[in-house]
C-alpha cells in the first residue's frame, strides 16, 4: 500500500525501442549474493606481443603478417560467422522448417597499436581516428551491404579472447532482428508523433536531466528509462542524424569526447576496466540508401554485465530468458553517488 | 558456390515461436579459443548443510527454521522480485516514459532434501513428485495470476548461487514479454494451418527424426531446428496439452521418464554436471482460464550455456545483442556421436 515510490515499489517499464518490458524490482538490490563471481581483468597487459594475432608484426591464423600499422588496422576476421559467397539453402518443404540465405563479410579492427590500451585510455585524436574508420567501414559496406553491425565486446565476461583494443564489423546481405525490431518501431513513432523517437527521446531526457551520464553540445548519453542492465546506456545525438557516415567534422570530434568521458566514468565505477558490449544502430544501407529512412536516429547501445561490483555480475537467466528482463534498482538510482552500500561504490552521476 | 549443405554454409533459420531469426555458421566452430574458462562445479558438496538455507531444518533469511522435509519443499523467496502489494505507479506523463503495476508472488522449490542430488541422480518416483508440485503450484498460483513462470537455474554459470537442487517459481498479474510473444505466434499459426503449431512441429520432428534427443510413447525432446544455444531443448507432449495442471497421471509419470533421460545425457555429454536455465510455457492462466486457448501447446525449454567442453561456454554478446542470434554448428550436427576433433565428446543422439 502507500504512495508509488519507483525506488522502493515493484513496476514493469515499457521499452519504446524493443517494443517490451523491463520488470524493475529495486528492493531486491538488498539481497546477499553467494554466487558466481568473476574474475577481474588481468593487470598486466604486454603493450608488444608477438604471439598476440591483433599486434602489428605478429602473424595472424592464416599466416598473414601484420603491418607496423601506427593509427587503426582492419583486417578479415579469420573465422567469419559471414562469407561473401555461402551458396543458397534449398526451399523449405515445410514452413516450420525455414532456412534464408545470409552473406556478408566480418571485419576487426584494431584501435591502436598498444594491447595495453583501451578506449579512454587513447587520446582524443586517437579515439576520433576510430570514429572516421567506423564511418569509412559503414560508407564502404553499406554501399552493397542492408545492414553493417559495428560492435565492441569488452573483456573476457563479454567473451572477448583478447585484450588489444579492437571492435568487429559484420556486414549482412538480411536485416538482423534488433534492425528489424527498431525499424518498425522507429517507423510507427514518427508516423504517429511526427519526430523521430529517439530525437524526442534525447530532448525529454535533456529536459528531465534524471538519467543524464553526460552531455556536451552535440551529443547526451542516458541509462535509458527502460534499461535492462543494470549500467546500460544509450548515446544519443542531439540533432537527427540517420547514419554514422552524416556525422559532421564536428561531431566527431565531440563524439570522440563523450565517448572517452562516459568509459572513464565507467572504469572509475568499481576501478576496473568496465566490461561491455558496444554497438552502433543506424539507419539501413545497401538497397535502403534510396529509402525514406528518417524515422531512424543514429545511436550506440552500452550493454555492460556488472552488477554489484567488479567481479560480481547481473545474470540473465531463467526468469529473464523465459519471461521477462529484470533488473534490480532503477536507472535513477544509479545516478546519486554511492546510493547503497552494498558495493555500490560510485553513481554514474558524477564524481 | 557449389551444393548447399547446413553443416558447411551460413545460413539464417527462422523461429517461428519467436518469430525472429538465428545466423547458422557451422564452419565457426572450428576456431581455437583462447578465451574465458569457467570453473567446473564444486564436486563435493555436503548432504546436508546447517547453513545453507535450502536444507532441512536450516533458518533462513527471514529466520524462519525449515521443517524436516522429507520431499519437496516451496517456501516464499525471501528477496521476491515481485509481491503481491506493490502501489500502482503514477500514470505515465509521455509516451516514451510509460509504468505499469507489476504483482506476483515469487516462490522457492527445493526438489529433494538432500543438498548433493541433482534431477538426473533422483528416483522416477521422486521426480514425479516434483512434476505433481510443479502442477499443484500452477493450478494454485494460476488460480488468479495470468502467467505462472516456473523456471530452474541450474549451476552457477547460470547465477544459481546455491547448489541444493531447487527451482522458482514467479507468478505474476501480467504476461510477460516471451509469453506474449508464445501467445502470438501460436495464435497466428492455429489460424492460418487449423493445428496448434507445437503439435504440427511435434510431428514432424518425430517423423523426421534428424533432431531427436529421446522420445517416449507420451513425449519427445528435439534440439528445435531454430535452436540459438548450442545444446538447447524443447520437450513437448504428443497429445495436445494445453497446461502443466492437464497432464494425466500417465503423462507425468512418462515425463518424469523422459526428464531423467534427457538430463543424464546433458551430463554424459561433457562428463559434468550439466548448467542450464529451464522453464515452462502454457497456456496463461488467471482471466484467460475462460478464453479459448486452444493455440497454446505445452512445453519446456532447456538452454544450456555450454559450447565446446565442461568450461568453455557460448557467449551472446555483441553481434547476438544488437543484431541476431549466431550459431557456430547446427543442431543436427550435435546429433551424432562425437562430431567434432575440438571437444566435442559426445553427441546428443545417442550413447
Ligand atoms: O533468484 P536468484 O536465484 O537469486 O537469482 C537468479 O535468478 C533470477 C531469475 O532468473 C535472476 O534475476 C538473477 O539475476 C539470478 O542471479
Ligand atoms: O568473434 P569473437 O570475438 O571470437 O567471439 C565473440 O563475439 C561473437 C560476436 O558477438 C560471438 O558470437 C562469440 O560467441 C563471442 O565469443
Amino acid at each position: 500500500g502507500g504512495r508509488f515510490l519507483a525506488s522502493e515499489h515493484q513496476h514493469a517499464r515499457y521499452n519504446p525501442l524493443r517494443d517490451d518490458w523491463v520488470l524493475v524490482s529495486a528492493h531486491r538490490v538488498k539481497r546477499p549474493w553467494q554466487g558466481q563471481v568473476e574474475k577481474p581483468p588481468p593487470e598486466e597487459v604486454p603493450r608488444w606481443d608477438p604471439n598476440n594475432p591483433l599486434c602489428p608484426g605478429a602473424t595472424r591464423a592464416n599466416g598473414e603478417v601484420n603491418p607496423q600499422y601506427e593509427g587503426t588496422f582492419i583486417f578479415p576476421n579469420d573465422f567469419p560467422a559471414l562469407q561473401p559467397d555461402a551458396p543458397e539453402p534449398d526451399d523449405s518443404d515445410h514452413p516450420l522448417f525455414r532456412a534464408a540465405p545470409a552473406r556478408g563479410v566480418c571485419k576487426v579492427m584494431c584501435f591502436h597499436p598498444w594491447s595495453d590500451l583501451t578506449l579512454p585510455l587513447m587520446s582524443l585524436a586517437e579515439i576520433r581516428a576510430v570514429i572516421d574508420a567506423w564511418a569509412e567501414l559503414a560508407t564502404n559496406l553499406g554501399a552493397s551491404y542492408p545492414w553493417v553491425q559495428i560492435f565492441e565486446n569488452k573483456g573476457a565476461m563479454m567473451g572477448c579472447s583478447n585484450p588489444h583494443p579492437h571492435c568487429q564489423v559484420w556486414a549482412s546481405s538480411f536485416l538482423p532482428n534488433e534492425a528489424r525490431l527498431e525499424d518498425r518501431t522507429q517507423r510507427e513513432h514518427l508516423s504517429q508523433r511526427g519526430v523521430p523517437m529517439l530525437l524526442e527521446y534525447a530532448e525529454q531526457e535533456a529536459r528531465r536531466k534524471e538519467r543524464l551520464v553526460v552531455e556536451n553540445v552535440d551529443w547526451l548519453v542516458v541509462v535509458p528509462y527502460w534499461a535492462t542492465w543494470p549500467y546500460q546506456t544509450l548515446l544519443l545525438p542531439r540533432r537527427h542524424v540517420c547514419r554514422l557516415q552524416d556525422l559532421s567534422e564536428g561531431e566527431r570530434d565531440s563524439l570522440a569526447s563523450i565517448m572517452k568521458r562516459l568509459l572513464i566514468k565507467y572504469d572509475n565505477l568499481f576501478e576496473v576496466s568496465f566490461p561491455y558490449s558496444m554497438g552502433w544502430h543506424g539507419a539501413p544501407t545497401g538497397p535502403h540508401l534510396e529509402e525514406d529512412c528518417r524515422h531512424w536516429q543514429l545511436h550506440a547501445h552500452y550493454y555492460p554485465p556488472l552488477l554489484r561490483s567488479a567481479t560480481v555480475r547481473k545474470f540473465m537467466v531463467g526468469y529473464e530468458m523465459l519471461a521477462q528482463a529484470q533488473r534490480d534498482l532503477t536507472p535513477e538510482q544509479l545516478m546519486a553517488a554511492r546510493p547503497l552500500a552494498h558495493g555500490y561504490v560510485l553513481g554514474l552521476g558524477d564524481r
